[in-house]
C-alpha cells in the first residue's frame, strides 16, 4: 500500500477495485430485474464515483441535499432526484437547476408546494411512509393522498411521477429471510396503493431504494427504479445486516497509534469523531466505532473482529485489544478499520486515498 | 435576524456577543486567578474567532491536531500546544512547525520519543491520566515516571515543560460542587506528581483544562496555565454539567421544517447527522440530539424544552413536539436548535452565519 508510513494523520482509505465490483453488481442486478438503477449518492459524495457510475451506464441518480444536487449537476448530471422533502426555502434553487437538468423533487407534506410556483414543469414523487416512520405520507390515508394527487395532477407546473419509498426499517433486519420480508411488503403496499390512487393519479411509478433489500433482492416486481447508496461502499452496519460480506466493505480508515495502555487492554489511536462520525453498533453486548482489518501488500485483509474502537472523542479513538496486539505495537505503527457507516464516515473525512495513492475529492 | 427566510438548507448561526462574553469571562477569570489562559481552538477552528481571542491578549493556544496548528500557525500564532499524543508519524511536520513557531506536545507513551530527533528544541508536556482513562500515564507508577523524566531531560532536542491533564471525567460531573471535586482532585494529584519528580526533572509546569472545571472555579492553586475550549460557545452537555446557563450557549442550528407529523406528535427538518453530529444527551429518559429554543428578532432567547430532536439520519431530524407547536409549524419555517456538542456540530457545518449576516470560515 502507498501509505506514507508512518502516517501523520488519519487517511480514509478507497479500494477502487471493491467499489468498481459492488457498483457492478448491482447495475447488473438491476438490469437482471429490468429496473432502472437511480443510485444514491449521498454516500461517496465525489464527482470521481459518480463517473465511475456512468462507465456503467448510468443516467440517473439520487441526492439528498440541494448543495449535493448542484455538486453533481456541475459534472453533467442531468436526471437528478432530490430525494429530501421539498419545502419552500428550496424553492429558488430548485427552480435555477430546473432550468438545467430534469429535477425530481420530493412531496411529504401536502402544505409544502402552497403558493410555491415553477416556471419549468418539475417531477413529483410522493413520499410514502413503508414503515420507518422517519417522513413521507401514510399509505392508509388513501383519501388525503387522493385529494393530494387530484391537485397535484390540476398544476402545469409539475408532473406527479410516482410513489417514492426508502424502506429504512430492513436495517433493524438480520439476513436474507428479513429482509425480503420487508421488501415483499414494501412492494406490496406500494402496489396497493398505486392501483388505488390510479384513477385519480393517472399511472404512477414506483421507486425504492435501501441498500440491504437492493443488494439481496433478484427481482422487484412493479417497480420501476431503484435507489441504493450504500452499497457502493458497503460497511459493518451492512454487514451485519447481511447485506455484503467483510470482503465489500470498500473504505477503511488508517489511524496511526497514539500509545498504549497494556494495563487496561487498550490503544490509543489518532481517529475520532471528526474522522469516523460517532454512529454506533453492538456487538457481543460492546458499543463498537469499527472493526480492525488486516493490512495486506496492497491494502486490507481479513476481519480483526478482536481489535475494535470502543471509544470516540474529537481526535482520540479507543481500541480495546489482546494482549499480544498491544505488546507488539508501537506508536506510529498504523491500524486500519472498517467504518460502522460509511455514509458518515465519508462526510466526516471529505476526502479518500485510493490504494495506488491517488487523492480522490468530495463535495464541500 | 438576518437569515434567508425562508432557509433552504441548515445553518449554523454564531451569536458574536455571546461568543465575546464568554472569551471576555474566562479571560477574567485566568487573570485573576494568576494562570496563563491557553484556550483550546479545537471547538471553534476558526481563524476569525481566533482573533477575538487575541483582541483580548491570549497568546497561546491549544489544538487538537497537526492541520490545526499548521492552520493557527498560518494566522500568525506563534506559541501552540499540540494536545493530542505525540507519535513517530508526526515527526515531520511537527519539525516544519518547529522552525517557525513555539510548539508544545504531548507524551503520552515512553516509547512515542524514541529513535526521533528534533533540529530545534520542542517543549514535551508529559500526560497524566488524572482520572478520565483515554490517555496518559498512570500517576501512581512514579518508578516509569521518574525513569522517563530522566531519559527526556538528557537529550538536548526537548524541554521537559511541564505535566498536562485533561480532567474528562468532569463531563460526568453535575453541579459546582461535583465540578470543583474533580478539580481539587486533580489539582492536589498534579501537585503530589510534580513534587515527586522535581529531583529528576527540574521545575515543572501544570496546564490542566476542561470546560467545566475552568468555567466554575476562581482559583487554581499550583497550576501554571489552563486550556478550556467548550466555552468559547459551550452547549447542552455543558449546561447538563452545570458549567454555563442557557445564555451562555453561543451557536444554534437553524433549521428549516421539512414536513409534519402530527399523528405522531413529530416535525421532520433539514438538520441531521452531517450537520449535528450524532452525539447524544439524555433528558426525561429520552435521547436528545439538540433542543429548540425561541427565535427573536436579533438571535435567540428562551429554550423550549418541549421542541426536541430525538432521531437523526443522514440529513433528516426528527422533531418531537406538542401538538400546538405542530398545529401552527408550515414547511419552509425555520427552528432553531442548541446542540448536544459544540465542537463536533462546528467540525460537521464547516462554516458560521453570524447574526448580522457575515460568513466566519473555519478550518478545511
Amino acid at each position: 500500500m502507498p501509505l506514507p508510513s508512518p502516517l501523520s494523520e488519519p487517511v480514509l482509505l478507497l479500494d477502487e477495485a471493491r467499489v468498481r465490483r459492488n457498483l457492478r453488481r448491482m447495475a447488473e442486478r438491476a438490469a437482471a430485474a429490468g429496473v432502472r438503477l437511480r443510485p444514491h449518492f449521498k454516500t461517496h459524495q465525489s464527482h470521481a464515483v459518480g463517473r465511475w457510475c456512468r462507465e456503467l451506464g448510468v443516467e440517473a441518480i439520487t441526492v439528498s441535499s440541494l448543495t449535493m444536487a448542484e455538486y453533481f449537476a456541475a459534472d453533467g448530471w442531468r436526471d437528478i432526484t432530490l430525494a429530501f422533502p421539498f419545502h419552500p426555502g428550496m424553492r429558488d434553487r430548485v427552480e435555477a437547476l430546473t432550468g438545467r437538468i430534469a429535477l425530481g423533487i420530493l412531496l411529504a407534506d401536502p402544505l409544502a408546494l402552497d403558493g410555491v410556483r415553477f416556471s419549468t414543469r418539475v417531477d413529483v414523487w410522493l413520499k410514502i411512509d413503508v414503515g420507518s416512520h422517519r417522513t413521507g405520507f401514510a399509505p392508509e390515508d388513501l383519501d388525503g393522498l387522493r385529494a393530494l394527487a387530484a391537485t397535484l395532477v390540476g398544476r402545469d407546473d409539475i408532473r406527479l411521477r410516482g410513489l417514492l419509498a426508502h424502506a429504512g426499517h430492513s436495517y433493524d433486519a438480520r439476513g436474507a429471510e428479513e429482509i425480503a420480508a420487508v421488501r415483499d411488503e414494501t412492494l406490496a403496499l406500494l402496489g396497493r396503493l398505486r392501483e388505488a390512487l390510479a384513477a385519480v393519479s393517472g399511472p404512477l411509478e414506483l421507486s425504492v431504494g435501501d441498500t440491504p433489500t437492493c443488494s439481496t433482492a433478484d427481482a422487484f416486481p412493479g417497480v420501476d427504479e431503484i435507489r441504493p447508496g450504500n452499497y457502493v461502499f458497503y460497511d459493518l452496519s451492512q454487514w451485519r445486516i447481511g447485506a455484503c460480506g467483510v470482503e465489500d466493505i470498500a473504505v477503511a480508515m488508517a489511524c496511526p497509534v497514539a500509545a498504549r495502555h497494556p494495563a487496561r487492554g487498550e490503544l490509543v489511536v489518532h481517529g475520532g469523531a471528526v474522522h469516523f462520525s460517532k454512529d454506533v453498533m453492538q456487538l457481543d453486548g460492546q458499543r463498537v466505532f469499527g472493526l480492525a482489518v488486516e493490512a495486506t501488500p496492497d491494502g486490507w485483509g481479513a476481519l480483526r473482529p478482536e481489535i475494535r474502537l470502543v471509544g470516540l472523542s474529537q481526535e482520540h479513538g479507543i481500541v480495546a485489544a489482546p494482549a499480544d496486539v498491544i505488546a507488539r505495537a508501537r506508536p506510529g505503527d498504523t491500524l486500519l478499520f472498517l467504518p460502522v457507516h460509511s455514509c458518515l464516515t465519508a462526510d466526516a473525512m471529505g476526502r479518500y486515498l485510493t490504494l495506488t495513492g491517488e487523492s480522490v475529492g468530495m463535495m464541500g
